[in-house]
């Protein structure tokens, strides 16, 4: 399975969160998931349409989302409410919608952020729609990104 | 604020049901949802993007997910899992589909739906995409769609 269309968004997350979070971020050995299992407390998914479907999300620990967006906006955020989730989503339509020059193959439209709150949500893509998970590690903490991409 | 491009996705919702699910199901009155607050336990999310972008998504108690489902493929579906995951993702993806037809003049392209399983989970759209809320009612349980669209 050729999964190097992953490579632009993990490339693009490493820059943004360098560039707007001030934090070098360490991808992981990408997984293919088979299977929805709990992700983290706070994710934003946005769906990809064009020469390929699919979606991508980014999830986190409420801890490093909020870490994630205080630093993103230069000041502190405690709670998890309409500030954290425009963060967190602007935050992944950002490092989406830089990925997808780097993919002008797929003609990309990308959809606007939906963040989901839920301790240890579980996230899943249609059945036929393969997953590549790729872990990231950073010194504000772990976090989870997921392509779910159909090329025709 | 115009929000008559709900009314496509209600009537399919409407259609969809009576004919796939073998339920009559009862639109209540749409609500403009101002902050994020908890949805049901099992939610399908669909990107939209063209002319206007925005989001679609259903969202289910458990125990009506599972009994959409199993009224869908025609055999009792009683676990949280690929089965239902997919069954819910399709339900949207066909009631989106129609709907799209009557809205032809936003060119809107669809991702594939992300399904999310999470007990109370929250969905926020970002800030300035209006998103409106409508509550069914039907025999077999009540179930939510939230609209959020952009138009351009």
């Amino acid at each position: 399975m050729d999964v190097s269309y992953v490579n632009p968004f993990i490339i693009s997350t490493v820059n943004v969160f360098k560039k707007m979070i001030h934090t070098e971020v360490k991808p992981g050995t990408p997984l293919l998931k088979n299977q929805p299992y709990p992700t983290y407390d706070i994710s934003s998914v946005i769906g990809l349409s064009g020469e390929a479907t699919g979606s991508i999300a980014f999830s986190f620990p409420k801890v490093v989302g909020l870490k994630v967006v205080s630093e993103m906006v230069g000041e502190k955020i405690k709670t998890v409410g309409q500030e954290l989730t425009d963060g967190i989503g602007e935050l992944a339509n950002i490092i989406t919608g830089n990925a997808k020059k780097d993919l002008s193959e797929y003609k990309l439209s990308i959809s606007i952020p939906s963040v989901v709150i839920g301790k240890n949500h579980m996230l899943s893509a249609p059945k036929g729609t393969p997953t590549i998970l790729v872990p990231f590690t950073s010194s504000i903490g772990n976090f989870a990104m997921e392509v779910s991409l159909k090329t025709k």
